[in-house]
C-alpha cells in the first residue's frame, strides 16, 4: 500500500458562494440537528420503532430540502432506510454514495447526564444530546455540504446518492439484504462514510482500516433455580463462579486471548505501517489520560494504538448473575450471562471467531455446569488501499480546511456498511468525520464540538469539487 | 459430645386438652397467619420501614392474644422487636426463651411466582407466600402453642419468654446490642429457635451447629467511565473480566478456597460425627434432585452434606457489570462488582474471614485495575452439645408428635441470634423446625407444608410439657 498523496492542494475549483451560503444558515443548521437529535431513535430497543420511523422521515425531509431527488423512506426487515440521489454530474462525473445513519446508542444511565440525552443542549463550543456526534452530527454534515452546493450552484460536481440507515448501532443488520437486493440503485465508484471520527480538532484524518467483530451471549446454567446459599453453598458450582473461571480462562497473563486459532488469520502489521501509524498523536498517554485507568494492559509487543485498532481482542461487555441492590439475597444464583464483543482485524471471519469460542468452551467448560451461547451479530474488518481517487480527494478536501495534512488511521471499531458494500458490491469506503475522541459517543453526555463540525461541513463542500475529475467546471 | 437421649420417650404429662384446642382453631390459625403473611416486612429494603412496624404490631397481638404478659413493641436501632413472657411457672421451672423473626426475604424476581408473593395463597397442602416458612410460620407455630396451653390450662409447665427480631434476615444487626443491654430481662436457661427446618416430612431434626458468614462487596474500577469497545478495547484491562480473574482465583480446582489462612482455624470433623452425619438422608442424590444442577462440585475429601454444614465456602451470590438486555452497549465497563458470601465454621472468625480476603486481594490483585472491598456484616457459626437437657426435651417431643427418633443435623446457613445469645449470654439455642427443604425460602413461590406445620405445633405443645422437671404436673 503505497500512500500517495498530493501534499499541494490546489482547490481552486470549489466556489465561494458555498461558504456564504453555509455561513448565513448557520443557526438553521444547528436548529435543524437539535430538532432530529430530539428524536429517541434507538434502534436496539424494540419500543422505538415509531421514533424511528420518525426519525427516518425527518433525515428524508432534510434530503428533499437539501435539493436531492427521488428522495424515499424504504422499508427493510428492520428498521427504515432514507435515500435521496442526484445524478446529474454528466459524463465522466464519479458517483459518489454519501453513507449516514439516523438510529443512536440507548442512553440507559439517565442519571449520569447532566442535561437530559434527547433534550439536546448547547454548552460553550457543544451540543450535548445522545446522536449528537454519532452520528446525527455527521450525518447532517453531509446533508448541508450537498445542499450548500446545490442551492448556491444549481447543480453538484459530482453524482451524488445518500442512503440513511436505522440500523448501524445494531450491526446493520438488514442493510445487507438490502444492499444485495438494490445493486443497481446503489452503484457507484466509492462510497464516503464520515462515521469515523478524527485524532484530534487540529488533525483531521481518514481512516483505511476497521475492526470487525462479533457479539456473542454466553450464559452458564447451574442449579435450576436460586438456591439458598447456606443450604446449597459449598456443594455446587456456583454458575456466577463458573462463568467468572471460563472469562479469566480467555486471556493468558499477557493479555493473548487463548481461544483456540484466534489469531491464525490475523495479517500482521507491515513494519512500514507501523512506522506510519507510530506518528500518529495516540501514545500510552493519550489512552491513560482519556480512559483514566490507572494503567494500560493488553499484548506487550504491540502499541496501544495497534492494540485497539490493529489486533484482535474479546472484550466482556456485560457480566450479570444474582440480584444486587439493596435486599440482596443469600442465593447462589440459577444462572449467569456475560455479552461478550470480539474484535476482528483483515482476515478473521466472525464465524470463525465464535467457532474459535465455542471450540473453547467444548474444552474448557466443566461437566459441574451447562453452557450456551449465542451469536449475536458479526461483521468483517474491513482495509481501504489509501492511493485511490477518493481517498485523495478527501485528503486535499481536508488538508485544505484545516490547513494541515491530514492523517491516515486504523479504527478500533467497525462500521457494519462498510464491509458490506466492501464484499457485496466491491465499493471501498472513504472514512473520515468530524467527531473527536472525547465526544464520548455511546456514553453519557455524548457531543458535538460545534467548531470541528462546522469545519467539516465545509471539508465535504471541498470534497464535493475535489472529487470531480480536475479541470472540471460548473 | 454424647447423644444421651432416650429413645422411649414418656409424655404423659401432655395435657389432651390442648389438642382439642389445636383443632377446633386450626382454621383460625391458619387465616391469621395469612394476615402476617400479607404484610411485606422486608428488613433490607428501606421502603418497608412502616410495613415492618405494622408487622411487629402484629406479632405483639398474636403473643397478647397467645395469653402472655409485658407484651411490647421495643425499639432498637434498626427494626423493632416484639416481645411477651409468662413467669409463672414457680420455683424449679425452666425458663425458655422463644425466639423468631417477622421479617421475610425480599420478592424480587415477581414474575417467577405463580401467586403474588404478599397474597398468601393455599394450593394443595401448601401455604404459598413470603414469610410463609421462613419464619412467620414458624414462629406462629410457637405461639400457637404456648396460646394452646395457656387457654386450656390457664398457665404453662414452664416460664417462657417469647423475642420476635425484624432483622434476621440482614444479620438481626441491632439484636446484638439489645442482648448485651437486656441481659436481666432474657435471662433463661437456653432458647428454643425453630428457624432450622428439618430433614423432610416424616423426618424431624434438631440442628447442633450452624454455619457463620461473611458478606463482602467486591468492587473492581478500570477507566472513569464507560469507554467504546471499539475505540479501547484492547488496550485496557476490562474490569468485568478482571474481577473474573480475581473470583476465578479465590478456588482451586478441587473446589478449595485458596484465601490465605482460610482454613487455618476450621475444627476438624471427627469420626464419630462424621459417621452419625452419614446416616442422615441427604446424600448425592439429595443434592442432585433438589437442586437440579448438572453434576456435584465441591472439595472431593468431604461428601456434599459435610461441605455445605461442616465446611467453610466462599460464594458469588450476584455478579454485576455494564448494562444488559436489549441494548446493549458496546462498551468497556467502568467497572464491576461482585457480592461474595463466605459461610465459616467454628472456630473462624468473620473479620479473620475478611482480612484473608483482603490479603489475597491485595497479593493478587492486577496494577491494572483500581480494588474496593466493603464488609457488609458477619457471625460467628456455632455448635450446642447435644446432651442438655432442652435438646432431650425437643428430642421427646419431636419423637412423641412423629413416632421417629429425630435426627441431630448441621445446618450450612447462619442464625445470627444463635451465635450472639451463644457469646454475650451464654445462653444455648435448641434449634429445630418444621420447614421443609424444598419450601424454596428466600425464592420464588416459597411455601409451608401445612400438615408438617400443624404437627410442629403439636410437638411444641409437647416440648412445654416435657421441658418441666420431670414428675411436675399442672
Amino acid at each position: 500500500m503505497n500512500n500517495t498523496v498530493s501534499k499541494n492542494p490546489l482547490l481552486a475549483n470549489t466556489s465561494p458562494e458555498c461558504f456564504t451560503y453555509l455561513q448565513t444558515h448557520s443557526e438553521r443548521f444547528l436548529n435543524e440537528l437539535i430538532e432530529w437529535c430530539k428524536i429517541p431513535s434507538i434502534s436496539s430497543i424494540a419500543a422505538y420503532q415509531a421514533e424511528m420511523r420518525r426519525a427516518a422521515e425527518f433525515g428524508a425531509g432534510l434530503l428533499r430540502a437539501a435539493g436531492l431527488e427521488n428522495v424515499a423512506v424504504l422499508p427493510t426487515a428492520g428498521h427504515p432506510l432514507a435515500y435521496g440521489e442526484w445524478l446529474k454530474a454528466g459524463p465522466g462525473a464519479p458517483t459518489v454514495l454519501f453513507y449516514g445513519h439516523y438510529d443512536v446508542q440507548p442512553a440507559l444511565q439517565a442519571e449520569l447526564w447532566e442535561t437530559p440525552p434527547f433534550e439536546p443542549s448547547v454548552r460553550g463550543d457543544c451540543l450535548y444530546g445522545r446522536g449528537a456526534s454519532d452520528m446525527k452530527g455527521q450525518t447532517m454534515a453531509e446533508i448541508k455540504a450537498i445542499e450548500a452546493v446545490l442551492q448556491t450552484q444549481g447543480r453538484l460536481p459530482i453524482n451524488v446518492k445518500v442512503l440513511l440507515d436505522g440500523e448501524e448501532e445494531i450491526g446493520s443488520r438488514s442493510l445487507r439484504a438490502f444492499i444485495t437486493e438494490n445493486q443497481a440503485r446503489l452503484a457507484c465508484d466509492y462510497a464516503v462514510n464520515p462515521d469515523a471520527g478524527m485524532c484530534s480538532a487540529d488533525q483531521p484524518s481518514i481512516t483505511y482500516a476497521l475492526r470487525g467483530g462479533v457479539r456473542v451471549n454466553l450464559t452458564v446454567y447451574g442449579p435450576q433455580q436460586d438456591l439458598h446459599s447456606g443450604v446449597f453453598g459449598g456443594t455446587l458450582h456456583n454458575p456466577a463462579q463458573a462463568l467468572a473461571e471460563l472469562i479469566a480462562g480467555m486471556h493468558n497473563a499477557q493479555g493473548r486471548v487463548t481461544l483456540p486459532g484466534f489469531y491464525e488469520r490475523v495479517r500482521p502489521l507491515e513494519a512500514e505501517e507501523r512506522h506510519m501509524l507510530a506518528q500518529l498523536p495516540v501514545n500510552d498517554a493519550f489512552f491513560l489520560q482519556s480512559s483514566g485507568a490507572p494503567a494500560l494492559w493488553g499484548e506487550p509487543e504491540f502499541t496501544p494504538y495497534e492494540r485497539t485498532t490493529a489486533r484482535p481482542t474479546l472484550e466482556v461487555l456485560s457480566f450479570q448473575a444474582g440480584l444486587p441492590g439493596e435486599g440482596v439475597l443469600n442465593i447462589v444464583p440459577a444462572k449467569a450471562s456475560a455479552a461478550l464483543s470480539m474484535r476482528l482485524v483483515p482476515d478473521q471471519d466472525p464465524q470463525e471467531a465464535y467457532q474459535s469460542l465455542l471450540r473453547y468452551l467444548e474444552a474448557q467448560a466443566p461437566p459441574t455446569i451447562r453452557w450456551e451461547a449465542q451469536y449475536i451479530g458479526g461483521g468483517r474488518g474491513a482495509l481501504v488501499r489509501r492511493d485511490q481517487p477518493g481517498m485523495q480527494a478527501m485528503y486535499r478536501a481536508l488538508h485544505a480546511t484545516w490547513g494541515v495534512a491530514p492523517r491516515f488511521s486504523r479504527q478500533g471499531g467497525g462500521i457494519a456498511v462498510v464491509g458490506q458494500l466492501q464484499q457485496i458490491m466491491g465499493v471501498d469506503s472513504v472514512m473520515t468525520g468530524f467527531g473527536l475522541p472525547d465526544d464520548n459517543i455511546h456514553g453519557p453526555n455524548e457531543h458535538l464540538h460545534l467548531p470541528t463540525w462546522r469545519k467539516g461541513i465545509q471539508a465535504l463542500v471541498h470534497f464535493l469539487f475535489e472529487a470531480a475529475p480536475r479541470g472540471t467546471a460548473l
